[in-house]
């Protein structure tokens, strides 16, 4: 099993007066996760609104293990759990880097698509989770993807693969 | 000149970590004031965006005096600054309410149109702000509201004399 | 089993560009409806914070049914899944009221701790969600709220009684 | 006049339903990039807070032109604009990036602390905006920065006089 990752630096504005980010927040990163995933495969999130298809999320889970603090690098890793042509479901982790060997890491997940799913998990992990997700039009009905946007369909197949390989 | 006051108390998730009320949040605020004034008045601003138009911002400023904390009761405060059938600025004052008379307070607001406006600023003083706002439609071009929503414009128009009576 | 119910009104800001509220405002409204449910007991959150104590999030869950738009007025209902001394797990529902009867049942809801239990959900269901929690002090150790804050403890024990009676 | 630089990729949470970017998300970003522009001169904004010092803002101020959109790569262009012992202006420059070449500015400002400075804005102009603030310790009275923090007052008072040579 291979993951992606999307590093992020924790805004003041995520923190809250325990000092520590607002749990909430961690969610919100998943969602960056996922987006990001599908924009190392070379579709941006946005392509997939412009053809009338929306992705909500019909279940969430994360479970908080360390708090993360303002101003830390971390990690947001991202894998593809299930993949149907009606379905889509995500898990996460969020880890902690060093941030003298953040840099480092960040321009290697930006060396792009070829070797984005090559990813180990590293550092302090902080939270995981799991998002799942139904495909939509945009009167909010079901559709199958495969239909839809086939092409689309065809990079998460490959990626689910590749994940699972 | 009158204001309309609504009144809400601080969330967990608007506090930063200095212990205090994000600063953004006080603008957050700023614009509940001014769709719950138009609200107060029977013109619920989701009906303003179902006839095609939108009131986006242009500019907006506060000054911040003295920081809110969690679970404090605030009232904002807001008034029509400025009205033509382009335009219309509002003004603000967000104020700490004692929470001993808070209550009795809010009851008084919620008293409905008939008396909204005769509310007299009280409460300890934490921000001041003003926005600037243009009517266009959903393409983003310039609209009169005289002639869009004629019912709307007389409305504001209305509010407006009362305002400034 | 009983439940504390909260009502709230969706903001503009809560909302994507879906055109519903971002799925992650729900798990903010878990947390104010576990803050009011425990001020409606008479003991404000900030009176915990002020003892020393935070009551961190160990894990939250939520399912997503119906979209919330903007300017809806709903229902957070919330009522204490487990409790021991060192645990305490909520869970909750958000339920679209409808908008003629939504300020008979606000009112209802605001007439204080007396029946404030005694509210059976109603509305439809948009989301349902669980958060489990744990005691810590500012360093983030974890204590038994027993000896911590025994008048806590007592009044939460009576809470669950009464849910699960 | 010279400006320092900070890219971001619009998120999805930061959109409203009028398809575009929530206004007071550009002043969080105001936000970012003042922190940034600190970091980039090798002070983290987090041991300023270590010190005991905060910089809370006392006005805020925002013209919004065009709006951003999700996905956009937007520049934050930050400068300061007036300095003392006690108080601290900045200025911002909200900029839409052309996609293509988004990536060579990105890797041009993360060159670090030494041309860090010699940024001109380019891009479609969004927002602009302007921010006052005064150091106050724990207990939120002010202080003179020079005596309570030499090391950072001389490093802005630097990054002062090349901004405005």
């Amino acid at each position: 099993v291979r993951w992606f990752v999307h590093p992020l630096r924790v805004r003041y504005q995520e923190t809250d007066q325990m000092g520590v980010v607002y749990h909430i927040n961690y969610v919100n990163w998943f969602e960056i996760g996922r987006t990001e995933l599908i924009r190392q495969m070379g579709y941006p999130y946005r392509r997939i609104e412009e053809l009338g298809l929306l992705l909500p999320v019909l279940e969430a889970e994360a479970k908080f293990r360390q708090p993360a603090r303002y101003d830390d690098v971390v990690h947001i890793y991202t894998k593809i759990e299930q993949f149907t042509s009606l379905r889509l479901d995500f898990s996460y982790e969020i880890r902690r880097q060093d941030p003298s060997i953040a840099e480092t890491i960040r321009f290697q997940a930006e060396a792009g698509p070829a070797n984005a799913g090559e990813v180990t998990p590293q550092g302090e992990l902080l939270a995981t989770g799991m998002t799942r997700h139904v495909w939509v039009n945009r009167s909010w009905k079901p559709v199958r993807l495969e239909k839809e946007a086939p092409e689309l369909y065809e990079l998460l197949a490959s990626i689910n693969r590749f994940t699972n390989s």
